[in-house]
């Protein structure tokens, strides 16, 4: 089967969909007019407390299409069966997309991401947005295993970037990069024992910077895929930066 | 009176102190072998609990002088009476210091300090301190009043790097930042809205950068004693950035 043209069509609005769940996260999302919702998704099993009557009161305001499930079909949507409190919601996100999309269609290009590997505090989730946003960087690797998901701390800590900025998800971070590195791009992890600086990479190849986990750094089944390791020059013995001060000094590096 | 070699020397002693009060914060100080402690006070009403008696036992395996005191004269120390639950510590920071002195001493010289006004954020402040460690900036005026002062939140936000960073303390930020104004140095506001990007500023003279809070930004009262308005270049309309990523691409501009 070849893939027509409605069908891709298709497949990239439902790869711009982020469902958030819990009644909390989505009467705040439903409260804030900047995000373009496109479905909100209830279970009948709800009781109709003040928040459920709340939350239907607004899709009806901003005329937000309702689909009502049993539980069990709740749960396929939100794909979290215990915190979703039988409420989800659709957010159509423009910028969100996956990664095997992007490489697709910038194969040879030239393009600089940060990839996320076990970013697991959502402040630093949504500051690593907001300073890739503002810097530039032309999207952000963000597995669906192993970092904090977008939610509603995340996009409060992202200050209105979420929508701006390409979201590009992933399911193994490593198979990702591994396919991207085939493709001619540079896959550097930061690292402090690195022997290299920032300011060694010439500018004239695609370049995906890799940010590991705080404590722990990039894991192991993530190092394999990298081609090269690269520290940020620091004074004073420092070890080491919080990771969103890393994306934004490699996001804002050209600009300074 | 002239100022005698010995005067001097136990004023930049005195100078270096940094007392933090309250049985939990001086607790931790004295759990961390890395922090400089120069003495330990309590107040003679202190009922003798757990935390207490830990207290003590910590301070006699290490050796420090304690002093005991009435109630009033605790307070005396600490400056803080409600606060201080009868119990304050000095801890003894090579590179802290008054912003007077810092300028007697460097009038003329080459340097880039930050100043903070209103940064009430623990976490921000502690992050600001790690990121101009390591980017090498030469210290941070941080007035007695309207920032989060250094607290344990602060102490752990900053990694380790609060005792290699020179901290000027000051009274009132916008009289001293006059003061090195007269003396020669730029006094550089951040605003989104100012007209000159960071990049335009020439490498010659002594600059001092000026962080606002994340809300209302600089203050008028401080606003007045700056002698320029800039702004980190920023794509996407992304409208401000993260005190502490302001303070890391200031603090890294000379090294990317």
């Amino acid at each position: 089967m070849t893939d027509s043209p409605e069908y891709l069509k298709k497949r990239a609005f439902f790869d711009s969909l982020l469902t958030i769940y819990g009644r909390k996260p989505v009467l705040e999302a439903l409260q804030d007019p900047s995000l373009p919702v496109h479905k909100l998704h209830l279970a009948d099993s709800n009781r109709k407390d003040q928040l459920i009557s709340r939350i239907e009161q607004l899709a009806a305001d901003r005329n937000i299409e309702v689909a009502h499930w049993d539980r069990k079909g709740l749960s396929r949507i939100s794909k979290n069966a215990r915190q979703d409190q039988g409420v989800a919601l659709d957010l159509a996100l423009p910028k969100y997309g996956s990664a095997d999309r992007f490489l697709q269609e910038n194969s040879g290009a030239h393009y600089e991401l940060l990839a996320l590997d076990g970013i697991t505090n959502p402040q630093n989730l949504g500051m690593i947005i907001r300073s890739a946003c503002a810097g530039g960087i032309d999207g952000i690797l963000l597995p669906k295993k192993g970092c904090a998901q977008i939610d509603p701390l995340v996009i409060k800590a992202s200050v209105g970037t979420l929508f701006k900025t390409p979201i590009l998800r992933c399911d193994q971070l490593g198979a990702t990069l591994a396919k991207f590195s085939e493709h001619g791009a540079r896959v550097c992890a930061l690292s402090s024992h690195a022997k290299d600086t920032l300011g060694t990479l010439d500018a004239s190849t695609a370049t995906i910077f890799v940010l590991g986990n705080e404590t722990h750094g990039v894991s192991p089944a993530v190092a394999k895929s990298c081609t090269h390791r690269i520290r940020i020059p620091m004074q004073n013995d420092v070890e080491s930066l919080n990771v969103a001060v890393t994306a934004a000094l490699i996001s804002f590096r050209h600009q300074l």
